[in-house]
């Protein structure tokens, strides 16, 4: 089957258009970020993510990881090699201060270049995205020592971060967290079991930077007495050296519907005198120190929806092209099933929602750039925290049904697995979990941000919405036509929020009950506000003539498409949304 | 895990309440199946499934199945045993014809009992499913010899059935095949290769079946053309007793996503001389005899998917019981996840799109006992065959999201397989694929089943739910507000209807298009109206008071959330149907 191929094009017209990178690449520090720049820098990745890290997709499924009795995990044939050759072209250090190693460049454009690697391979991605988080945790919140001994060498590569959060008790609920660590001179002495730990343990470097969660002996119960600590797999000597096999190590590997060949491992620490730790941040603020590396990190699961979207997209569009089966309306003769209409409605649908998707993720990343380097930081900020459950959420959502519509596509073929497309289906399943359920976005998307600002920050989202449709309809016919249903989607979000901040203090299980169905509207609501900036842009662009006139016409069909087939979600969504609690919640326990 | 516990109760409610048993107890030959005999039938069959078949269920799929040198499938330990007992307990002759060797049940009780074996373990109910189909098509259309021969062991469960259409350029179109049957006498030499032959080889019985689909040498091309053949594994002598091997068998299995139990194979006939083989019906006669076996396969496929939703239901049920995980609402203290309203909605997800399924599709069997015992054939057949693509498309689609939410609500265990939650997953995904995907039952239902009789058989079926609506509003305040937003729902159904048949004429693409979203809204709107029906039937009976309240309750509270939450989904489903092809056929193939 064919390899991954990076959609370029695509890439760099949301960042262009879309995204704003001019108004980007102008806060300070990002003035190499120019349009030149950035798509040369896509196009080298889409290099690596197509030649060197898709192909190893399918072995890393199939050979998967185990756990050996040295308490090694070797990693498939190639995933080494490969790791090696992305350390090797700096793709760890994009986005990161060049203090420490890193070349400075936009989040936004880091989350294009994430994006392929995760769509190339899940499995392999998942290793440079938690490093990610890891340097983030310890660049905004350790000490300068801490910093100066380890992000550099995670920045370039040569060392890789876990996070350790969950136990098999405290999933969701991090107050359950049981792991100890005591004071011990400079450094803590870590002891407990974490479960679920993404790349716990591998051959692809030397060492394993690992932050855990865990509790003080005279810690406040509940969130308030977590701290966050650093602990080695080898401990650092001073002049950064290695030294000693710290206290710590996987103990089993989970055996997962998906992503076969990203070990998910069973964390022990201290089984004999306790592992070596280091703290991050301050003492019982560990879960504070925690968010700023879950909230990116939830927005990279949420590119990790896309991306898989996309997978699954390219692999149908191949197979839809090559195979043959029964005469389309209108033809004699038999037809490659691209020429079917129904199976034209489901690779629409998945080429939509991911187009949706991504532009809608670049966004939020494009928002979180200007939190960082720009002016108007509260409100860019406000903008990131509401996209940033909507994107984990909501793209997450649609790739269990996109990459389920690539096995339908496929037909029975779908169902053999040499054929890849089941492949994308379970590798996919693992986004609405992780990094927070689907359940735990939507209840954040209308606690803490919506009931808690009394829904500023969404009214500031549905007026910019309202004015890019105004902005369309005093455009084109066309632009009319695409911008028409979505006035009543964004009126239809505005109401269910009313709904929500009305019916909450009388009701409490009001937001519970109502936040999922929030949250797909949002996300519904979001994908077809881009849609239509999408086709806004693209007419202009149509119009300018110096850009890819196919590309602009098809822009401009997929926004046609999204508000007929995929923005109707909407209605649903809202009239499901205002239905109170009553009967989610009428039936007694003893009756399930 | 705690085993599957078939819903006797809601069997019982949804047979005698909703599909009338009385009336289908009253058709000349159907004496026996009084409301008594129905209940111990019931409860005979949830034993054999949750205490024997059901346990076997994990084990299958964790040892799956191979082919061996000698061109065997073993089964997994346990099957064999539990197809005797099946075999031995007359499971497989409940609905067939005393004549041979049948019991003579109905067939609306046949499949709330087939809905056991599937919810059990649906790679083993694979087996006696294919063979009920293979009994249906020898019975309709072989001459009395063949009968004679063949359906008294088939039916005794001696002897296990397959039907053997698909072939590597052939799946949805069979117009395509070109496997070769020449005469030879009294019978006919059949070459060629199939695949996706589910169950075409194992050890569970002495003999297997093969029905073949083939073409005569002097044959129309395309599918008047295609001719029906018995293949048996093993030639069969005059006086029954079994021959010769003959000239065909598994020449490799699929390694498939899920139903890792069920062996899926290729099949070859006719690798020396031809396999002997006995036409069943009229040369080039084939695809009508076919079409008698796969519309019965097609609603045991829905009822598949309304099996493994419910045993996906039951397994998360258990699970969100006994998982303790922060404060609900208004709570100080963590509670199990029951309690928190997100996984509340899961569940009653779960648990009313299955109610609702299963009273849609025993209601489709109920017509067709109607259509083969009663006096008023046309109507019912015409209902039958309406409803048919409804119950295929609408409940597997539903089994997809239903299992997704089955892992859901499990959180990061749903993810690893030693849950079960995933296998259900797995398992459910070939559903909506095999005897026809959604695509190709959507095709059926706006084609044959709509724009062929101009929309007679679905204006009955708007006008009975109608019937059903008015009743209700003339009812308690409570049935009122159940059925309010059901009459609107019909109402689209049939606005939608119109709409495709006015531009089905102009538009060759427009039924293709809207066909999914028929289908969908179709299958919505149905399961409300089987809500409606059973809640209507819930208040009567807990007024009447010799039911049991607390089912009656439970009844109504399920009816009320379909309503809310699960209905409203026909907005969209209607909203996207009627906006035509072009957005969906507008992109030029060369832009995807």
């Amino acid at each position: 089957m064919a390899e991954y191929r990076a959609p370029v094009n695509d890439m760099n017209f949301v960042l262009q258009q879309l995204v704003g990178m001019d108004q980007i690449a102008a806060l300070p520090g990002y003035e190499e970020a120019s349009p030149d720049m950035v798509a040369a820098i896509l196009e080298e990745a889409s290099k690596l993510s197509g030649e060197v890290i898709s192909p190893l997709n399918i072995i890393g499924d199939q050979t998967g990881v185990k756990l050996n009795e040295q308490g090694q995990v070797p990693t498939p044939v190639g995933f080494k090699d490969a790791y090696q050759q992305y350390a090797e072209g700096g793709w760890g250090s994009l986005q990161f201060d060049p203090e420490h190693g890193g070349q400075g460049m936009p989040q936004v454009l880091a989350a294009a270049v994430l994006e392929m690697w995760q769509a190339s391979n899940i499995s392999w991605g998942l290793c440079p995205l938690l490093t990610q988080g890891a340097i983030e945790a310890i660049e905004a919140n350790a000490s300068e020592a801490i910093k100066a001994q380890y992000i550099p060498r995670l920045v370039s590569g040569e060392w890789t971060g876990t996070m350790n959060l969950t136990e098999p008790q405290a999933g969701s609920d991090l107050a359950a967290l049981r792991c100890k660590a005591e004071r011990e001179g400079d450094h803590y002495r870590i002891k407990g079991q974490k479960i679920f730990i993404t790349w716990g343990e591998h051959d692809m470097t030397d060492n394993i930077v690992h932050l855990v969660l865990a509790r003080l002996p005279d810690a406040p119960a509940g969130v308030r007495g977590i701290s966050l600590f650093i602990v080695p797999k080898y401990l650092v000597n001073e002049d950064g050296s290695l030294g000693e096999l710290n206290d710590c190590g996987a103990v089993s590997l989970e055996h997962k519907l998906g992503i076969h060949a990203s070990p998910t491992c069973v964390m022990s620490f201290g089984d004999n005198d306790g592992a070596i730790g280091y703290l991050v941040g301050e003492e019982n603020k560990g879960l504070a120190c925690m968010f700023t590396m879950m909230n990116n990190a939830r927005l990279g699961v949420g590119l990790q929806g896309v991306a898989i979207a996309d997978r699954a997209y390219q692999l149908a569009v191949d197979y839809a092209k090559d195979r043959v089966q029964s005469p389309a309306p209108g033809s004699k003769e038999s037809n490659t099933i691209i020429r079917h209409p129904d199976v034209r409605r489901m690779l629409m649908t998945m080429r939509t929602l991911t187009e949706a998707g991504r532009a809608l993720a670049f966004t939020a990343y494009g928002n979180l750039d200007h939190q960082l380097k720009g002016e108007d930081k509260a409100r860019h900020q406000a903008r990131v925290s509401l996209l940033t459950p909507i994107v984990k959420g909501w793209c997450t959502e649609v790739a269990q049904e996109v990459t389920g519509l690539g096995v339908q596509v496929h037909g029975g073929m779908g169902f053999i697995e040499e054929t890849g497309a089941a492949q994308h289906y379970r590798d996919a399943r693992i986004l609405t979990i992780y990094e927070g359920t689907s359940g735990i976005q939507a209840q954040d998307l209308v606690g803490r941000k919506t009931l808690f600002d009394q829904g500023e920050a969404m009214d500031a989202l549905l007026a910019e919405m309202l004015d890019t449709i105004e902005t369309a309809q005093q455009g084109s016919e066309r632009l009319r036509g695409i911008s028409g249903s979505l006035l009543s989607a964004v009126e239809a979000l505005g109401q269910t929020q009313r709904y929500l901040l009305k019916g909450a203090e009388s009701d409490i299980n009001l937001a519970g009950s109502l936040a999922f169905n929030y949250m797909m509207l949002a996300g519904t609501v979001c994908g077809g506000w881009q849609m239509l900036k999408a086709a806004q842009a693209a007419e202009q662009l149509q119009s300018g003539g110096d850009y890819d006139p196919k590309f602009c016409k098809a822009k401009l069909i997929s926004a046609e498409f999204y508000m007929d087939q995929v923005l109707p979600r909407y209605l649903s969504y809202a009239a499901a949304a205002v239905t109170g609690s009553e009967s989610i919640m009428g039936l007694e326990e003893d009756l399930f």
